[in-house]
């Protein structure tokens, strides 16, 4: 690729991993400074047919950013907040900002940017708009998805378009700008992200740390708080094992529980019918001050490096099943970890049904095996294989099964028809997630 | 049509008009009674290469519904609520159900489906999908497309899918559901539809009247409760000949008032500061009693419908500016107003930019200028031109300016090509939104 380098670009060779260690070995890294340099490399690689992969922090969880001779476009020189607007309440960002920065010059101005996935000290905004992530206030405030509300993207011919509007009302046309939020980098690069901000919450929040009998009596509370019509601000458990993590790699020299934590923080008027279904399911309750909370927020963000620390490799699951159901899918999860023999700790964003069983990889191929069967409880209760973390080449698979099974194969057809709409040659961020799902399914149709 | 009757299907050949009065002369009106029937109609008319126009309950302001010589297809007899779901909270309702009526059944189990066009006493929910309607309450809770967690669709090839998932966190796959919702019935047949829904607020909420010297300074006001991070439930706006037509319309008894009335409903921690910031620019305020407000409510939604009966027909304008530029729209919509010697009566979700000049039809070709020049101040103030009523036929060609201008002429092309790929044989709703704007643009380029 001496040519990229004769056009002025910043290339460099290294091969990197991502955190889950799937290999990243470029034929050249580009490091373009604005967004008519990422124009020159798109075309460049749109002329010849050469695979190109965005990056933004290498914090993918599912292989997104993986590749094998392709051009990495690593956005890390894109990194300028462009514009704080208090009145339309917008930031305007490039892509390679970390998020916590980000948050950190909206709340100097009373404002914040709410989806906080647990990587937050780490990602790039651009990543996480590409993966459409989620966090711990994703119970109140969703997922990256409620909170794009434009982008600029050099499409895959190297053509620069925005989608969206600076604002929240528009109906101009179909909506767009969810099509490429969340599509990992196979629809085009992000060079340019509006995303709505709002203002930092007045009401007083209390924060609650229960210690449980198990996670099936969690799930009992949640269903019970949803009864209720009450919706947390955060609802996340982390079980025995992960606390336990915790306590032997940071030293968090949290109280041991059988049964694991649930981190709650509540409006004020709700809670002491919290107390009560806490009280009802057993949970043993303690109200944090902001300094025990702030440092168990941190400690629960943390929960997947310490437990990844413990094994070589680990496999993070995320799947999702409705709230209704999530007794069930306890009890699939323990059925499963007898089966095999392991124990998968468990870290979940509990309230809205999203649960990371983890697999510390020590035999590859019953890993794999037993990655599949997690997945497809989500399938079979009616849940999704993924909530936060995205496809990747990991679950496409599971994907392909998941909406097949519940939207139809013309699903999939209409996914990868847009796939080759947009990108005609098929070279950005090829062979994995829409593609790489409907190529899957095809296949077993065809055997 | 005699074949559609032959399959058992109850048809009729009556024509219609919609709320603006675009003619619908259709061949044959289908009223099927579930999915089945619907794909029967849908199958026939793709064999058949005949248009197909799915009806609502007819309130589209843009000609969103018109035809000549299609089959329409009335939805009225599917209009079951298939479940209340208070533990995962979504409700999964057929397309024929009145939005008013399935909130009444949401408020008896604590729940509300947040979106209020002005319409909802009439709408059916399948047609604010289409739509991706929004309302009063929209500066809060955002429009329909924040409210869509899945939908059925029989697809304009007859075949059926489910797009999205009944839960919020989804990774799995392109989101097709945001693309659905809003397409305005050139994509498909909504059959069934999964909306996620909230509890009704515990908050005690204050509503405010406040009368305006003008418009002008009622833009000032919501600026400044944006700059103090204070975000409304509802912020609305009328103006003095919207009151007018309110009292002599619907003996309405309102207070005239030169410059207008504001509403606003606010939560109790922000009242000081509203007040002060009213007080500021001169508004009159009072405090309301629940009473007062649900009457100025209802008021407020029959606003159009009090306008509409001064004049033989309206056109009713929808741009959006952002908040940070309304002042500048309110001050060229004054300079339209004097360069054609009439009055727009201004109905606004004043709250979110969002702004409905009434052009009453004395002279169509000059309302049709006038129209035009309306909607080209949300295309040159960095707005849209439509927030919430959507594109029909009407704005397919300020839709159009507006996306090439903001976005780039791609942008229309890849609307157009998700069109072609899903609708192959260009059946559903056909000559409208996404399809005639890229056509319009499409041939002044080759002009």
């Amino acid at each position: 690729m001496q040519s990229l380098k004769d056009m002025g670009l910043e290339t460099s060779t290294e091969t990197r991993e991502d955190f889950v260690n799937f290999k990243i070995n470029p034929s050249v890294v580009v490091y373009p400074r604005n967004e008519k340099e990422v124009v020159k490399v798109v075309r460049y690689a749109y002329e010849n047919r050469i695979p190109i992969v965005p990056w933004g922090a290498g914090t993918s969880l599912t292989g997104a950013v993986s590749c094998e001779g392709c051009i990495l476009l690593d956005m890390k020189h894109m990194s300028n907040i462009l514009e704080i607007n208090d009145v339309d309440w917008y930031v305007r960002t490039q892509p390679g900002v970390n998020l916590e920065f980000l948050n950190k010059k909206l709340m100097e101005k009373g404002f914040f940017l709410p989806p906080d996935p647990a990587s937050f000290f780490l990602c790039s905004v651009g990543g996480a708009v590409a993966n459409s992530s989620g966090g711990m206030r994703g119970v109140k405030y969703g997922t990256f998805r409620d909170w794009v509300l434009s982008l600029r993207v050099v499409l895959p011919t190297g053509e620069v378009v925005q989608v969206g509007e600076p604002f929240r009302k528009n109906r101009a046309g179909y909506d767009l700008v969810h099509l490429f939020t969340g599509s990992e980098g196979t629809l085009g690069v992000i060079t340019e992200i509006w995303f709505r901000i709002i203002p930092l919450p007045k009401e007083k929040m209390i924060p609650i740390v229960s210690f449980m009998p198990d996670l099936d009596s969690t799930a009992g509370v949640i269903q019970e708080m949803r009864k209720s019509g009450i919706l947390p601000e955060i609802a996340e458990y982390i079980d025995s094992e992960v606390i336990m993590a915790l306590n032997t790699q940071l030293n968090a020299e949290l109280r041991e529980s059988k049964g694991g934590l649930l981190m709650l923080r509540v409006e004020e008027h709700d809670l002491e019918k919290i107390k009560e279904i806490l009280g009802k399911w057993h949970g043993d309750v303690s109200i944090l001050n902001d300094e025990e909370w702030e440092r168990l927020y941190s400690l629960r963000a943390q929960s997947a490096i310490a437990l990844k620390a413990m094994a070589k490799e680990m496999y993070v699951e995320d799947i999702v099943v409705p709230v209704s159901r999530l007794m069930e899918a306890v009890k699939r999860l323990k059925e499963l970890e007898r089966k095999y023999q392991v124990k998968m700790p468990v870290i979940a964003h509990i309230g809205d049904g999203n649960l990371h069983p983890n697999i510390l990889l020590k035999d590859k191929e019953i890993a794999d095996e037993l990655f599949h069967e997690v997945g497809m409880i989500a399938v079979e209760l009616g849940g999704s294989v993924s909530g936060e973390h995205g496809i990747g080449v990991q679950k496409a698979k599971l994907m392909g099964i998941q909406v097949k099974r519940h939207g139809g194969m013309k699903v999939l057809e209409i996914m990868k028809g847009i796939k080759d709409l947009v990108d005609p040659r098929g070279i950005m961020n090829p062979g994995k997630y829409v593609e790489l799902a409907y190529n899957i399914m095809k296949q077993e149709r065809n055997e």
